[in-house]
């Protein structure tokens, strides 16, 4: 095998790795949003966006990190985690181009009552992102209640196709 | 370091990096499953399997993609999603082995209520697949409701030792 | 490109890859935990565990694998599986350090009744890993009732800051 051989496979291989780490550094990103919230890590949950990413659920849009922070510090979600909530999300399906990517997956959140749990929500989530300072961060989060409507079905099949 | 010694270093990592790339697409594949039913992405969801693939859930037996879009496009399925569902599966145990794999999943079926979700099902999942014309696809998923029952057990259990 | 070069690049990709094969480890001894203890496979379940790895719920602390394999194999579990029970992980946030690792993930455990499934317990799980012999093995995990409790929260962020 020639040295310039070795070289284009050694290339390859540097391109291929590179993809699963980026797809590894997005699931990795993704699954740190459900145990951060449910702790009240506000600012942790809020790094996960870039700085000036959005999170828009059904109709209410919070533009930046700060409108994250205020969300999870918000008396609404406090009361959610005293009583003991999960946001679970499913594992996202993520398709990478470059430095930008798309992600999607339905979550749940459930909690806790009197006896056991109940099931508040089931969400389609859609998420772009970018690598923005060498990290991949969340450009725009939309969610929307698995309620039957269009807005709904539309963010699930954005990035799955 | 020698041209052939190298020449075996790179062979060893592009082996191995296949297996990530083999396990990472069935990953991808099978998380598709509920956003693609959920948004009555029919004719995509078919397609998760292999032509001659079968879906099997309890006594129900669909057999080849046709069956699998008609299931969704059923006044059973479209009712579900017409309210609201979430098929919501758990990240799968695989184990490729060349062209062939298996995959075990467990998952939940979430309907929307007046106020919430109830959780309609919760099942044990198996899956075969093959690698065919260089794609990963199912090729045989068996599903049984998680009712205590030696079927759904036995599904639990085959990939996973 | 020179011999020492491609060398170089060589070493560096085998440690990257590395990486991402203890992840993709980790990740899988995780989700093989719910299939097979709701199967009652209690001698799999238990081997998970590094044989003097300990699993604390709430205040009850189960050391070594027998205990672990006791717990599945009492009748308090045996009630919950004849039932027909899931208990469903989320994919974990997981961070490896040569060869000892954490994780994080959160849990449900879904319980059939008359008519569809109750979620019994949403609840915070922390693991512990150590590579032993090879191969990953769960040296401690620590797992608590999603109730609000500052136990909960501090084992959600011990791992995904």
């Amino acid at each position: 095998m020639g040295a310039e051989q070795v070289g284009q496979r050694v290339d390859e291989l540097e391109r291929r790795l590179r993809a699963l780490e980026d797809e590894r550094d997005i699931a990795q990103l993704i699954a740190r949003y459900g145990p951060l919230v449910d702790a009240g890590a506000a600012t942790a949950a809020a790094q996960l966006w870039a700085t000036d990413g959005s999170y828009t659920v059904e109709d209410n849009r919070m533009a930046g990190r700060a409108a994250v922070q205020s969300m999870v510090e918000s008396e609404a979600h406090q009361r959610l985690i005293d009583r003991g909530s999960a946001h679970f999300l499913a594992a996202p399906v993520i398709s990478v181009d470059a430095d930008t990517a798309q992600a999607v997956c339905e979550s749940l959140l459930c909690l806790r009552h009197t006896d056991g749990y109940t099931l508040l929500r089931a969400t389609a989530n859609h998420f772009r992102l970018a690598r923005i300072d060498g990290r991949w961060q969340i450009v725009e989060r939309t969610a929307h209640l698995l309620d039957g409507s269009e807005s709904a079905r539309s963010l699930l099949t954005r990035a799955v196709h």
